[in-house]
């Protein structure tokens, strides 16, 4: 079965979009989803920005605001709007989606935490709301939530990351086929094409 | 009958993508197409560029690249690659193209420079490459490029990109219906569906 992986970010609005939309679209088009969570932060930092461009440049913010709300709406998605903090700390939640991607929860566990940011503005960096999402999924929160501070799940988080850049990510959502690139959601159904026929 | 506004600067390599296709998919879609030649220079410094985007980050630039070649060969356009001068300076043929809209011929026109520009590498600053297309259109090519230095076409290019810049534009392609703002090619079949629905 032909693989994409799937990158992204916690803190990243157009992640969100993939995130609820990837997998019916992967399963029909008979592609394998690999879900590679990272960070954006070291990656922005190394090219100048200090926090999110929708941040820095404030019409372009406006303007993504209004485009995710078409977005969606479209969607059948419920009403978008940022939470509070924005944009998040995501760490905390990347770290326990590389314990999910090993442990076959990473799915349903990324779409509650994006659903709960973006859908419920929550701060996805709150242990509780994190706790809450990882007992409706019938998991262990204490136990899960102690692991992400142990060095070997920082590491794996680190080296992701470290992936990311070395395979020429600029942005999230990302898309991999292969070596071959596809960046932002508006991508997903070239990348998903681009899947089957290689 | 329902109006789109495209805003383009000709060094765009995304707004070269929309010109090429916006007129077939506006006259199926009922919709009428005001062309708007600006400049994104003085909006790109008002953010703090001092050159094109995908110079100051050359992992998006190598991406950009990708990304055009991969849609110029989906929509049939010819292979995609940048110019020698990229960014273009796009001072001559946006101030000409503010002439043909309103003499006309600014349609033939934008898709004659693009087509020069990002299929055959021409520099769109020579005055010979663009007599060349004016001659082509059956237009007075002298008169015309002598034109272009009088003060009343420096200033409509000038009040053009300020307009852009207080209607909120940050980048191009962009499209208008009325105050909705699109951005980007990927945005043209959404601001297509609006306006019909405004």
């Amino acid at each position: 079965m032909p693989r994409l992986e799937f990158w992204y970010e916690f803190a990243s609005t157009y992640s969100y979009l993939s995130a609820m939309r990837i997998a019916p679209m992967a399963h029909a088009a008979g592609v394998e989803v690999v879900w590679k969570p990272f960070l954006l932060g070291p990656i922005f930092q190394a090219q100048g920005w200090h926090t999110s461009p929708f941040r820095i440049y404030p019409s372009k913010g406006r303007y993504m605001l209004r485009d995710l709300q078409r977005l969606a709406a479209e969607r059948g998605l419920p009403p978008f709007a940022l939470p509070a903090a924005f944009p998040a700390n995501s760490v905390p939640a990347a770290r326990l989606a590389i314990i999910g991607a090993r442990d076959g929860w990473v799915a349903a566990f990324t779409r509650a935490v994006f659903q709960a940011e973006f859908a419920e503005q929550a701060d996805i960096a709150d242990a509780s709301v994190l706790g809450r999402i990882l007992g409706q999924l019938g998991l262990d929160q204490t136990l899960l939530l102690a692991s992400i501070e142990r060095a070997e799940h920082k590491l794996s988080l680190r080296q992701q990351t470290a992936e990311a850049a070395r395979r020429g990510l600029f942005g999230a959502p990302s898309f991999l086929v292969g070596d071959e690139l596809f960046w932002g959601d508006d991508r997903l159904p070239q990348a998903l094409a681009y899947a089957t026929r290689s």
